[in-house]
């Protein structure tokens, strides 16, 4: 997920900076690309209409005083606080998010070490198993749906889902739109439900011996597919990812207040401004326009602007880390990754090492 | 709950701050209206007051001695600190509080894995179930009527709980005034003490044979609607649900200590006057009062204003998020969608999957 | 506990502002009171010492010299930097040890799940549950003792418990002194050693009939009070409080290091001379030492000096929360309401509601 | 632990910072006296030489432009920021080790709880509580040699611990040298290895009657010291200490990176020279050099000094805890007070209260 | 692990800035240099090429105006932020990830604790012991060689495995390659399927008598290697070190937005390059250009240069743990030590303390 450049700083070597810094895809350069031009052309406007509208007029001394005053009461030191405090947010935010994304092995591991393999015949086991896995990843799409676009892109419709390596079949779509509560209502759980109510099939509780009859002793030869100790892990477990998936449409509903982010927003519009007419100053300030000198005041001012626009857009994008930007959990690859790992582990699980080998251990 | 926008977020585009801004509900621009207007509307009577009665006076030198005071000692600071630090405060708080409005679906969920629905004839199962459905909506709405004014307006009485899909019955109402330690004391875990009753009125503790005479042998051959180790899972489930809802109550009783919020708002106070003087100063240091620049300055110093009272603003909102404020938790909506929720799975739970599909899994 | 303004937070509104600030109970009026006045008297003393003894005399420069050094010089930035920091230290351990005063409800809702009623006879039941209530509330009281100012004075000795609603007996008074290692070691945790010892009386740990010979099968007919689960349930929930209790001492005995605070005061200290050297120095560059303006100078810094001493006092206040101050936590109405709470929840436990309605749910 | 003033802060009195800047005992006043003398005699011998060799020589321009330049270039804001982190860094490193510093008081309790004491002949069972208290406290003080330097000089080798109160006999040292993996390799989890070892050995895991043939019925008639689930439970919290107690240790090894406490320390040192040019600066600014204004400068200066370097050296002692500063933990006194509540609560446990008293509770 | 002075801050001495200062592996200086050898020669250049070529040329206005421009509008406040921002995420990383690199000893300790010995035949029993210890290091192994650097160079290919002390065999090698889901990803998790599958091949659960046939009940008779209870509980904590395992990997993949490292690279030049302007702007400012108070100047402004580069370095150091600079995690020695800690443990497990003394405790 993300991109990722782990290896290139495991050591902090000198031409990190270069490595890291040409970078193209989720890096600032192309981050503030758009805003950055957009700037640049205001500025040189308003740099030109000074330079052959103003100056000379009576205006200019207004104009002068203007940006003098701008330059003194700039919110430089709210601003800092401010995008501290969101991208702090912001941050926080992401990386709960992202420990939230549980991986459903902990459950299909935890089923491997709690069934009784030899308690059902093994075309029912593996009947089961299946359901198991085809459940779990369900219930993992249907919420991603929810909270991704690229997922919701890729799934439009729950038909999509049955022509996806048969997750689905198509009763299981209708038992799911009935069992649904309302159609804005997420709905992710319902296949968490499915498993325990299918593992609940052949899972039989332990009766003391002292509540059953007679005839109930004969009855009952079928084994429990889970004793209850290992019945109470593996729905614990289910529903601990539950719970977590749960907690992602959570975090998902509850975004930073829309006031502060147009707090944020306003801070940065501001601080353009100031930038803008800072710039402009600069440049008559440093005496005749068409010296070199007032445009490398302009680049150094540009390159400012480049690392407060680049601040603010590095914690937009992980705002909300379920998008399309660069920076995004790629859920596409995860959603695969997590079929094939399913399918690996309840319906191919690794026999034990062929046998245990003989010779001992040399230290 | 509260005002969504993570859609628009989702990818940061270039047009994300025109969609964000343009927002009304739960924006800065309805956050901030009045307070604005007011400063401005001071700020318009000072300078005007200042330009025809105080210019040329002799107070005229000590005025601007005392504006030029003020706007080198101003609080920005101390107020950025003061305002960072608040609002880490009230946003943890609004998190944590989020965080503990659990949904009652893990309790239903938990009722649903680990009850043993054949020990009971179906229609005394569905009493017990229909029980545990309304007492848990019961407890919640009991909560949220001592935190939320919106539940507090809607169920004034617990007369009208009754009338409320039925959820509680006359004589449990009367049931609940006994039970009540106090008429001040919260008494939303009553409902939650009557579950654990009612599902224990059906539980047989497991006894190792080795306790039990022959003669309780042959009494005790009705089952236990949960086995020992389900009935502790259930019951813990249950109390994590009740402690949670707890938490919240205390959460509401310790505010950010009353100080504190007074600091905040003198600091707020004195922000808003020194930049009012300072605005009448950037007036009449820009010369001519009837000039254009004098009004830019004007326009940009309530800018900063807005930014300063926005800031706060936004925080003010969600320090008690149970209110009527645009971004406080939809509560109402909330306890409609638990009662369903509720319903569904405990009084028509999904059967399991028509049957398990034959063909095999193809990846 | 504290003093609690959240109902009127609880839609931020316009008079909001008003209401909060003409509070005085935990106000920051009151706080900052005398700190403001003792300042207040200085400044102005050093003022008209200023005005009758040093303007004209040849100290009069160095003065100056001296306040302007001090102007230039101040600390508020680094100032600004303590004050957060230890605001937000003082502040979290405030939360933290709230959060630890768990209440007993817990445990006695833990023993009504999981005792077993008819392994007793009435009387005998009815005499464990008085001394499961008597003895939670007395290690609750011996803790609270050992932090709280306010409760040492309600029972300043053992004495005064006995005659608190008979919550000890002389007997377990005598008992009490016998168990204590030291006299300065903390000894609220002898309470709980009871509860499990008389609990432990009566309680018959399981043993699978392979380990009993014939003989013990006939002797062991009396039932266990609880089975082996439901006692390890009700232990780790009673050991889990006595943790939680455990911990205020902890964090009583941690204070924030000396130092630290002293540091924090000193720079308070050098704050308010600064001040008070900034007003004078205002006051005489105001010119005429009479003129409004100088006092108006003098009324807006006294007013950021109540700023800065009310941010510092709103946390000294919460820095123990177990004094006296208006914003401690309310120790002595939660003793009385957790007794009330475990006489009711133990001793006159609710009955199931009379009986389940028939009629069924309607939505 | 700690110098405590707990009970003085309790209620926030005006006196407050007499009574607590006056003490002596971990204060600022011993932790800064000498870097101030230093700083001071330092400061003296500037102003000296620039008053007697700099004044008048051509150098004395240069000198002038050089602490002008200093004094525009102070790193004031960066310093702030670096000690804020670094503090906030330490403190809670600090706070984190304290809350794992448990207490064996937990495992105790926990024996008491869950071992059945008829299992075992009384002699036979007094001696195995003396192995579990002795090989506790015996871990424990193992685990602070490798921390602590007060410890280590307490108990220079393992023949010191054979004569503090007997904890280990001659063979158990032998043994815990056999034991050991390499001897650069911490070894306090051996003891805890012992517990379970000596525990298990009266310990007989249950199984099920069908697993048994009708020999093995008459031979284990002997019963197990804990039941399953007991034993569990007690191996649980006793795992739970060494884990907390092997934090420690990973505490220990993984300091503050080097690199960033040299970064501090030259801030601190910049700072330092800084303020000498500023107070020499102010020295000749305030024109006459034997004035006594120049002087009153001084004191400010020396103030400012020991306000920072009191910051800093205030989290330099809480960065080790474990060392012989006023503020580390008072492991000693710990050690014993361990020692004498692990007799006490295994070797001497409370019986039960004399007797449930007859009276009912009047409230 | 890190360059470890703990021992040094035990107490904070006199002369302990010089102890650590004079330190080198690890060290600021050993950071830095190379960056500051590098600005130091461009200043260099910078002002010689400014003394020579500049100095007298018309465009020594326009480069005084512009070094005089960045000067004023330095972005000393703005990095302060983001670096605080930066280092406090990188620290909290770095510390998660240590505490995340659980050590395989609890899965040890709990396998000691729970198996029953007598179950298996010694022969058979040291056998699974091997198998759990030498696939707990191989898992560990595998999951580093994914995310360290020396591990990777160190174990290029499984085939170095095979001859570590013989942690794997040829035909467990294959069987990896053969359960891998993808050659890219992780196959850490391998072997802890590998241990649970062991383990339940001799793992036999319990079921009530009720349940099983006269038949059953003569087959089985070989004890279970585990009781349920204790199974469950020796699963739970092996699958807690592979989650914790799998964090590892996770914080491996979620690097600080590259954008975000970028914005600080950028910062830290702009910093660089006002820093060198000003460092020039001072050398002509200070007058004659051979001045040695120009140097001196020049030597202050490097001083301040390094703390910045350090403090940026000392958390680029920690961003990846687990690659080559000196603070990183010292996996080697870990290893090493895990094994011979695995080997002590399972295969050499220590036998109870020879005889439990007689001598009583004396206090």
């Amino acid at each position: 997920m993300t991109v990722n450049y782990s290896l290139e700083t495991a050591t902090a070597k000198w031409n990190l900076i270069f490595k890291l810094g040409l970078k193209w895809k989720g890096s600032i350069w192309k981050l503030v690309l758009w805003e950055t031009l957009v700037w640049l052309i205001c500025t040189l406007i308003l740099m030109f209409t000074f330079h052959f509208a103003v100056v000379g007029h009576p205006i200019e001394k207004d104009f002068k005083r203007f940006a003098d005053y701008v330059t003194r009461n700039d919110l430089k030191v709210a601003m800092a606080f401010i995008l501290a405090f969101s991208s702090a947010y912001c941050f926080n935010r992401w990386i709960d998010m992202y420990g939230l994304l549980h991986w459903p092995d902990d459950v299909a591991h935890s089923f491997n070490a709690t069934v009784n393999d030899s308690a059902l015949p093994p075309a029912e086991m593996l009947k089961l198993r299946s359901c198991v896995a085809r459940y779990l990843i369900f219930g993992y799409i249907l919420l991603l749906r929810d909270v991704s676009v690229k997922i919701r892109k890729r799934f439009p419709t729950l038909e999509h889902l049955t022509h996806y390596g048969g997750i689905i079949t198509g009763e299981e779509k209708e038992l799911l739109d009935i069992g649904r509560i309302g159609p804005e209502n997420p709905h992710y759980w319902i296949p968490f439900e499915w498993i325990v109510t299918v593992v609940k099939k052949y899972y039989i509780p332990e009766q003391k011996e002292g509540f059953i009859t007679g005839k109930a002793r004969k009855i009952k030869k079928k084994q429990s597919i889970m004793s209850e100790k290992h019945y109470t892990e593996f729905v614990t477990t289910l529903f601990k990812l539950r719970g977590h998936l749960g907690d992602i449409l959570s975090f998902d509903w509850v975004p930073m207040p829309l006031a502060l982010t147009q707090v944020m927003t306003l801070v940065i519009i501001t601080c353009a401004i100031t930038q803008m007419f800072q710039a402009v100053h600069n440049g008559f300030q440093l005496g005749n326009f068409f010296e070199f000198s007032s445009f490398v005041g302009l680049f150094y001012t540009t390159f400012q602007m480049m690392i407060y626009v680049g601040w603010v857009k590095s914690f937009q994008v992980i705002e909300n880390p379920f998008g399309e930007d660069d920076d995004d959990f790629e859920v596409n690859q995860l959603i695969d990754r997590h079929w094939q790992s399913l399918i690996r582990l309840l319906l191919d699980p690794l026999s034990a090492p062929p046998e245990i080998p003989k010779k001992l251990l040399s230290t």
